[in-house]
């Protein structure tokens, strides 16, 4: 199986690193996407090597989307080739994993509607105005929507990822 | 079951962070001890409440040891009590999971003779020196004793580790 990871700079260190090493104990292949190849650095120094661009990535060859946190969701989601590729994990019913501000490239992908779920607190007005139902809970899972709110959640939030690996 | 990590100001945040949700993921309970209560913060700057300080430990209470790297265990290792903490584990041949620099606690604890072990490069002669088998590898596994080399191999740290709970 292989994992997708969508962001830029300024992403939240834990919640990228949390959920790549976690899916790499799985064995997944996990490759990280972002506007341009190079290096993306978090808010907390951390730096990992882009795999691939927003407009090269052939989302048919992943089976999980994770969307961290941080800064970077506000630049993920001006790329209409990232809000594609969101699209196409909810249209085909694949996972998808967003925590903290993540959840800002699912609000202007526009796949929200009437799902249940939760985001860092200061966007939860924006996630309700989306159409989706928000919980304040360390995970929330709505079928194949698993959502988290903050670096403190990343143990439930990598529970039930995991969950979704050997379903 | 339960879990302790013995850590410091200037932590490595991920080693800290990594195993401890990780950890939490199984339903284990985590606890941190230091010299002192409060909170430490990490190299990267993230923070993270104490729960009981070296001399107030009983490790009789926990199954498993963490040690995380960092600057901090250059701090653990002068505190007898956390060496006799340390000690504890390795006599009653409880896990012991160490990553980095967390190793220099146990050069100091005295109880790496003939065990293989891996570290951060810097210190591998120091391993060497008090007697360990050194192996350049992401994790070694010898017995009860689980060591990685640095961040980038959290993720079979992680597995090796839990690998030891559900034994």
């Amino acid at each position: 199986m292989k994992a997708l990871i969508l962001s830029a700079d300024n992403f939240e260190d834990q919640e990228l690193f949390y959920p790549l090493n976690r899916l790499k104990e799985e064995k997944l292949i996990v490759k990280v996407a972002s506007m341009k190849k190079g290096t993306i650095v978090g808010e907390h120094g951390y730096s990992i090597k882009v795999d691939t661009t927003f407009d090269d990535v052939v989302p048919d060859g992943f089976d999980i989307l994770v969307l961290p946190g941080g800064k970077a969701p506000e630049k993920v989601r001006l790329d209409h080739n990232a809000l594609e590729i969101a699209r196409h994990f909810f249209d085909n019913g694949k996972t998808v994993a967003a925590i903290c501000h993540g959840a800002q490239t699912l609000i202007s992908a526009g796949v929200l509607e009437g799902r249940r779920a939760t985001c860092y607190i200061a966007i939860r007005d924006d996630l309700k105005l989306a159409g989706a139902i928000y919980e304040d809970r360390e995970v929330v899972v709505d079928g194949n929507l698993i959502t988290s709110r903050h670096p403190a959640d990343l143990y439930a939030f990598g529970r039930e990822l995991v969950k979704q690996i050997n379903v």
